[in-house]
């Protein structure tokens, strides 16, 4: 069993990097809070006897050596970027486990004959770079490297510029790695364990997700002398999309999510009708068919408002994934993992989208998830329990051990 | 008659400063180019032999003297600042005709009786700081000085401090001049003159203005996880406000309009449930009691909005104004130059708000607007003809030297 307080005590030391306003964190990927976090990982993997090994991306990659020299490693890791007003635990949970679980190897002298590898895959949150888990895309082939690195945040600068500025762009080529197998594990970030009581979420598929910027063009006109019939008012359009994406995701519910967190309208002043307005539609569904129908019926009432009230409208695909189904081999270690130690489990779908998503196309894959209080995330106030995070690395651990071998 | 083309040589030469993306000018108020512009304003005034004064709210009063020294002033003049994307002519036109009858009755060696000052009021359009007309407001008594230092722009600089920054606060107590009249030419900002066919608004009155700001505080959470009825979306809230305020304008028409114009939610993230949302409503009206019952009415829908949706909704009046009748003897003199002069005119009520709505509180007062294309204002593409400008030009000259006196 790995040492939760130890877990825990690594967990607030991170938290202490790019904090947030509210207790949580703000160490958005990129930034100079960024390449602390990296470099304190770095020494704690060093400390443990690791290696680093870093790619054109910026992912990390922190090697404990097995005994087999022909053996492919097992990787596991998650994500140590925030969202803006982002948790302790989100995606760092991941991260940190993995570190746990080989200084427990070490304690025990347990020598595996996979190698093992902790990874950090950068900019898993995407917030400052649309979309999310580019890196680990560009690992798995979804996403060319080039376009990744042109991905640009809301002021101008690119991911590549960026990445080179905090020091974190590496020479390894990105993608090369082979896996025997890839184990993530992450807080839940929804309700269903805690409502359920249960430690462990065995993660079998993921929702799939599709994000699509809209840009809805008026008119910039005066607010006062500007008769009502002559307005073209994008911000009012932009109101009546954003009534109609809830509407859509409720029509499909419970197998269907829908919702705008970006949202800005130009010139953005007091007494300027918005001449423009641009936001994004985040829609998740498990089922690939509802996906696709959610987005299209969005784009056809969008379009339908903006026709009926002089506006243009423009739809740029800004994100996605299809809706993921994990390795029943890695599901299956990480089911036994859980029941060998007399943790209660159950069966979820991740709401979410995370690196394992990608990396599922490469190697066989699965995710553990712990509870979170009261399905918090995103949000400064997320909170989780030592116990949790403890129950959820003994599951990683153990599955991650079976899956090396010893 | 004005030298049209003098004074459309000015208005181009005051548009190369702070030049917007489009064509237009942003200009925003106590920015550099602000400096820059009451710079080159106080060079042209001075070359027309006028003094300078500056009040301690960085009002501007260049004055050319009278023939009896105890005759008050007849003041005269707008505003140079604009909105981020803003048009060349809206303000601008009204500071640089005054200099422009200045330096026709210069050309002409008439002297008045009364002295005539030209003045550029502070922050008139409230993008940057608000609320607008600020320091004609403070002028008329309406607002107090200190609480107008303290006023704070999106990045929380005080309105003191940056006037203080670019080096425009003057020692001038604010308010303790007493004017004989005061006339404002501007540009309409509305489709009326130039669909009328007309070359001269007569402003008998102005509407009356209230600006909400609304904050709706509901609970950022992870757009993906988080199962549709546990959501406490501030953005959808602030969507559905939004189109009450559209409701509640239209219900009130012709006599009403409402819009938002700023608009913000956070933290801002794409997959982050907004937890805030923060906007202003801009409802007008000439009628008092109809401007009253818009902002209650919105009140209670929003409050209804939000008690349905679990969120929290605050409001805070950042602004305002009520409806104002102009000084009967002002209008006689604009509408009596403007028929000598054998321009075609009409009564108007201004849209918008102006610096001489403020100014009828504390001496007679009254407007001259000519057309713009279109009606269209705030807008880069605001655009007007140097034949209108030059009618405009005109009627203010001729209203102003008959109530200066010669
Ligand atoms: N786990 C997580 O919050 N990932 C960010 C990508 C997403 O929006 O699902
Ligand atoms: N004239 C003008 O645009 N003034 C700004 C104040 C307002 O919003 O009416």
């Amino acid at each position: 069993k790995i040492d939760g307080q130890r877990l825990w005590d690594s967990l607030m030391e991170m938290a202490k990097i790019g904090p947030g306003v509210a207790g949580g964190n703000n160490r958005q990927t990129l930034t100079d809070a960024d390449g602390e976090g990296r470099a304190l990982f770095q020494k704690w993997c060093e400390g443990a006897g690791m290696s680093m090994g870093l790619d054109t991306m910026g992912n990390m990659f922190a090697r404990r050596e097995g005994t087999d020299p022909d053996a492919l490693p097992v990787y596991v890791g998650s994500h140590l970027d925030t969202q803006p007003t982002g948790g302790k635990y989100d995606g760092v949970l991941g991260v940190l486990a993995g570190l746990e679980l080989v200084r427990t190897l070490n304690d025990l002298d347990i020598k595996t004959r996979h190698p093992i590898v902790v990874t950090n895959w950068t900019n898993e949150e995407g917030t400052r770079f649309a979309p999310a888990m580019l890196a680990s895309g560009v690992f798995a082939g979804l996403h060319d490297e080039e376009w990744a690195n042109q991905r640009t945040d809301a002021e101008g600068k690119t991911f590549g510029d960026e990445l080179k500025r905090i020091g974190w762009k590496g020479d390894e080529p990105v993608g090369e790695r082979k896996m025997h197998a890839f184990f993530e594990l992450h807080i839940e970030q929804g309700p269903i364990l805690e409502a359920e009581g249960k430690d462990i979420g065995v993660v079998t598929h993921g929702q799939g997700l599709e994000w699509t910027q809209l840009t809805i063009t008026g008119k910039d006109a005066h607010t006062g002398s500007t008769p009502m019939p002559l307005r073209r008012n994008a911000g009012l359009g932009m109101a009546r999309v954003l009534e109609k994406v809830n509407e859509i995701a409720l029509a499909h519910a419970p197998n269907a999510v829908g919702a705008a967190g970006h949202i800005e309208v130009f010139p953005n002043s007091r007494n300027v009708i918005p001449g423009k307005a641009v936001f994004t539609v985040d829609f998740r569904s498990p089922d690939i068919k509802v996906l696709t129908e959610m987005v299209s019926q969005m784009k056809k009432a969008a379009q339908k408002i903006c026709d009926d009230m002089e506006l243009q409208v423009e739809f740029e695909k800004v994100g996605g994934f299809d809706p993921v189904e994990f390795d029943q081999g890695c599901v299956t270690a990480i089911r036994s993992a859980a029941e060998r130690l007399g943790y209660s489990h159950m069966e979820l779908i991740s709401g979410a989208g995370h690196d394992a998503c990608w990396i599922n196309q490469v190697a066989p894959t699965a995710m553990v998830m712990c509870p979170c209080v009261d399905g918090l995330s995103h949000n400064e106030a997320e909170e989780i329990t030592l116990e949790w995070a403890r129950a959820g690395a003994d599951v990683l651990l153990h599955a991650v051990v079976e899956t090396a071998g010893v």
